[in-house]
């Protein structure tokens, strides 16, 4: 069967490929994995004693470390996914021992607009379902543990309501902790796109109902859990991390937490298997790692540290993406998750579009859902050129970190010469390699030129330096990204956030402190519809939150989200099962 | 290593017997599964193709059908699971291929008093924490077709507030479903005891933040689709069930199903993996199925059909559970489970134990986590005697289907000789045979009188027969259970309740329709206080809830949630993770 992606969709590709995939055992023997450390979930899915691992491979000279980022997307995402299995699959045609790991798809996006983020065309992970579908349970573990101390802070406040200081002694054993209703720090958690639980009343009913105050939900992958996922080291790591939570204050200003809730031993022990990073295969049967949750715009949206680490031991090139664009996916990668892990990448491929930078260069914009406008399907220089802009802001984010980034331009049917040439000329006068790649239509083979591209930029010398030094104040901190990464003009902390900024100055010692922006995907500012590089902006900071467990400030710009809400159009109402055979369909 | 249990904590006894566990392959091949049918799901947990089993052994003549029942038990359980577990040791002493089924444990319980279920003593299945702690991920995937669900269902909402008919047709393709914000039928799940969400105002906020109304959450294994779950003997059937969910009504009344949200699909697809049941091991290496949710007060409560019939096929021998008391589990198991299966069972066990004797006999109430009185620690025949009347109410119950049960004490420390003589004069008095079993704190062989006891009682003609045909009314069946199963005097419908009944009979085919009872499980009645056998009450029929997916008219008695709470000194806090070996410790 000769497979032409244009005429099927995702979901049929990979059910093609599923036929013939395989076994997980095999992919283990890829990897030299011993029986043990491999466990198989299912025939097609694993996860991996990364202990045993780790500790085999202590005196193994890591593999080249590659992140794939991107230029500002849109809506419809510009392939990172794809390409950096097409560049798995490119470097596998070469004959590369290679692996890739990529993030947890979250139930939202998969249920609702942007699909499951398992890559597309000739380029995709599969099991198609499993991964999309609660996949080996670690989002399901995050939002358990989460929802588990939401539990005990609710339950707690209603027994320190109903009791007084000796009976709740007598019958709990604990001492009052003086919880301040009004400053909750967190809320419970859900792994869909739920705008109607974004702020809620709990607790209503009876005194044995519970605590009546405002609460919300956050989607699970926002959880500051998944950010311990993302990026602890070990389980000790994340055990500590997992005590530190701050859930409340109480009515003296101090910080209540996990620990003192005695709950955090119990949320470790829900994430105990949650640690061990999963494996499945790409089409062409190359390892694909995949571990902790997306959302670099709301989160640290990366894979996990642990998961780099073993596939770095195991293979000689690792491919590793950070999502969206290099201003808040990049940015991530560079100034906190190298900073936990002490790794550097030898290699950024930095992935554009052409359908993207004419939306930079002033087409009319797009809606998932709706009909492209025709300036996308006939060329236009002049687009293409101006929207160029966006993708060398996003060079010169790279090459700040001391590397010079791959350009690749994730090739589409509508795409013409003379536009490719354009994008190629301007990039090439930075001095930046660009490599055009066909891998959707085409797999690994559309992928040499990428994979020649990224296999010479590893020989490089770079200087991989972080942006700031963590002993910055916070305030400085938000001001170099917001200049130097993200181009504004100025930054305007609100007084509420400014104010908790010193706070925090006071309380901890910040140079123990990573900074995690959250600020829309869809611009370089915190504006979504600001396309192209946005110039004279103010970057607004309306809330800076603290993550004890994470060890994470987090500024909190523009209008973003953390409950992101369902569509009238969703893509839940296309999926469904073929009850002959268990296959579902209709997940893009 | 000498295991006693009096002086080792259940997870401890765990611990120990992991270390030699059998592979999840291995038991498979005493399962005769090919290696496509075992799906592992680590190195010791399994899910099986059950269709493929099914098919191949669809000339299998079944194996004996035995299920575990008790007296009304106390807050601490009588050992069911135990029992469960000891009986299926036994057997396997006995020489013979058997296996268990067990529902999952519910994550609420396990973090709050009751602990795991996962039997206790020389009696349990391992791996413990996976098993406790999320397992396979059914209960979560429950939980996420659910809340999919109701992300539908509120999102909806908001659109069509939001929208005028032709902005919604143009963006959505979808017309106006006009849902009654005052009749939504179904609240969200969550699978801890948070009493904090059992009533709730949800969509605060602007336009796009949802829609305002109230709202709940129950705990996932009450959800429709757990009983769905238990019930559908395969993915055909699942997925039909699944479309007639009913979520709301409509401005005239009208029902609005999941099929309506078109969301139906979707919902099973979440659920692809959960309808394969699972296995794990006894401590002494037989298989045990565990499958669907527990809670048979406010629920199914039972391990699913399909994990029924697949060993039925395996094994000469398989051993269900019907929890709670036979009032409530077991009149389940035999007049809604054993109905969609259309299987019976071979013999059927009721479990007492002499300190639950006691307190049905007027010794002083015992509350979980505080010392137990002093009336327990020492012989009193006459609490025993008197309670005993519990016991006979329950054998009187399971003969009503056809069968002679068999009683097993399940033997505890402080039982004296003279107390377990005199149940077991009053038990064969009425012709019962009564067996002692000692499987707590000696495995296999401390079951082997209750192992023969069953295997007689299966070799025993039995005349199964429902205790009513489905062409009965509702509320006939309501007053035939409550009178004869129960022993209630009269049966009181609140007024509302009558008229949805009605209601109910006008728009349904009663006699497809299942009525599985909410009751609580603490006492004959509707009343947890009332012990022994209460004389001349009146059962208090306050809401009547229809399942439209699982096929269920569900009336709900006395004061019993859907969502129950959390108490002021709570398992998780004992919880915790040994970061060296990752393994958990403090599951009870």
């Amino acid at each position: 069967m000769n497979i032409n992606p244009t005429q099927m969709a995702d979901w049929e590709i990979a059910d093609h490929f599923e036929k013939n995939m395989l076994k997980i055992s095999e992919i283990g023997k890829k990897l030299r994995l011993t029986e043990d450390e491999l466990l198989p979930f299912g025939h097609y899915m694993g996860k991996i004693d990364y202990q045993s691992v780790l500790e085999r491979h202590k005196n193994t000279k890591n593999g080249k470390y590659i992140t794939v980022t991107s230029i500002t997307p849109t809506p419809l995402g510009e392939g990172k996914s794809t390409t950096t299995i097409g560049l798995l699959q490119g470097l596998g045609k070469r004959g590369k021992k290679v692996a890739a790991a990529i993030r947890q798809p979250s139930g939202g996006p998969t249920m609702g607009t942007k699909g499951s983020a398992a890559g597309g065309g000739l380029s995709q992970c599969i099991p198609l379902t499993q991964y999309s579908l609660g996949f080996t349970g670690d989002i399901n573990a995050v939002t358990n543990a989460h929802n588990l101390a939401m539990t005990a802070l609710t339950a707690r406040m209603q027994h320190e309501r109903n009791y007084d200081d000796e009976t709740l002694l007598r019958l709990s054993k604990k001492s009052r902790l003086n919880i301040d209703p009004k400053r909750i720090n967190i809320g419970f958690v859900i792994d869909f796109c739920c705008q109607s639980l974004r702020n809620i009343i709990i607790g209503l009913g009876g005194a044995k109902d519970g605590f009546t105050m405002e609460s919300h939900f956050d989607i699970s992958v926002a959880s500051e859990i998944m950010g311990i996922l993302a990026i602890c080291n070990d389980l000790k790591d994340m055990r500590e991390r997992m005590g530190k939570i701050i859930v409340a204050y109480d009515k003296y200003g101090k910080p209540v937490t996990t620990r003192d809730l005695q709950v955090d031993g119990a949320m470790t022990a829900w994430l105990v298997d949650a640690i061990k990073p999963n494996i499945i295969q790409s089409l062409e049967g190359q390892p694909v790692f995949v571990h902790a949750g997306p959302f670099a715009n709301i989160s640290v949206g990366q894979n996990s540290i642990i998961a780099d680490k073993v596939s770095l031991k195991l293979n000689d090139y690792h491919i590793t993406e950070s999502g969206f664009g290099a201003d808040i996916g990049y940015e991530k990668m560079w100034n906190l998750k190298c900073h936990y892990s002490k790794l550097a990448p030898d290699a950024v491929v930095i992935v554009a579009t052409v359908r993207a930078l004419k939306s930079h260069g002033g087409a009319p914009e797009f809606v998932a859902g709706r009909p492209m406008p025709e300036e996308y399907k006939h060329e236009n220089i002049e687009y293409v050129e101006k929207g160029t802009q966006n993708l060398l802001h996003h060079i010169n984010i790279v090459k700040q970190s001391g590397i010079k980034p791959v350009v690749c331009i994730n090739a589409f049917v509508a795409d013409t010469q003379a536009e490719i040439a354009k994008i190629k000329e301007l990039c090439e006068k930075d001095g930046v390699r660009v490599a055009v790649s066909n891998h959707w239509a085409e797999g690994g083979n559309g992928a040499l030129e990428l994979a020649d591209a990224v296999i010479d930029a590893c020989e490089d010398k770079n200087s991989f330096t972080p942006l700031y030094q963590w002993d910055m104040p916070i305030t400085d901190r938000i001001h170099t990204i917001a200049k130097n990464v993200y181009g504004a003009g100025a930054v305007e902390i609100a007084p509420a956030a400014k104010e908790k900024i010193a706070e925090f100055e006071k309380q901890y010692d910040t140079k123990e402190l990573g900074l995690c922006m959250v600020k829309t995907s869809l611009s370089l500012s915190d504006n979504p519809k600001l396309k192209g590089v946005p110039k004279d902006w103010t970057l607004k900071i309306r809330d800076v939150r603290y993550y004890g467990g994470a060890g994470f400030v987090v500024p909190v710009s523009g209008d973003i989200s953390l409950m992101p809400g369902t569509g009238s159009n969703p893509a839940f109402t296309k999926i469904d099962v073929n009850t002959e055979t268990g296959k579902v369909y209709g997940i893009f």
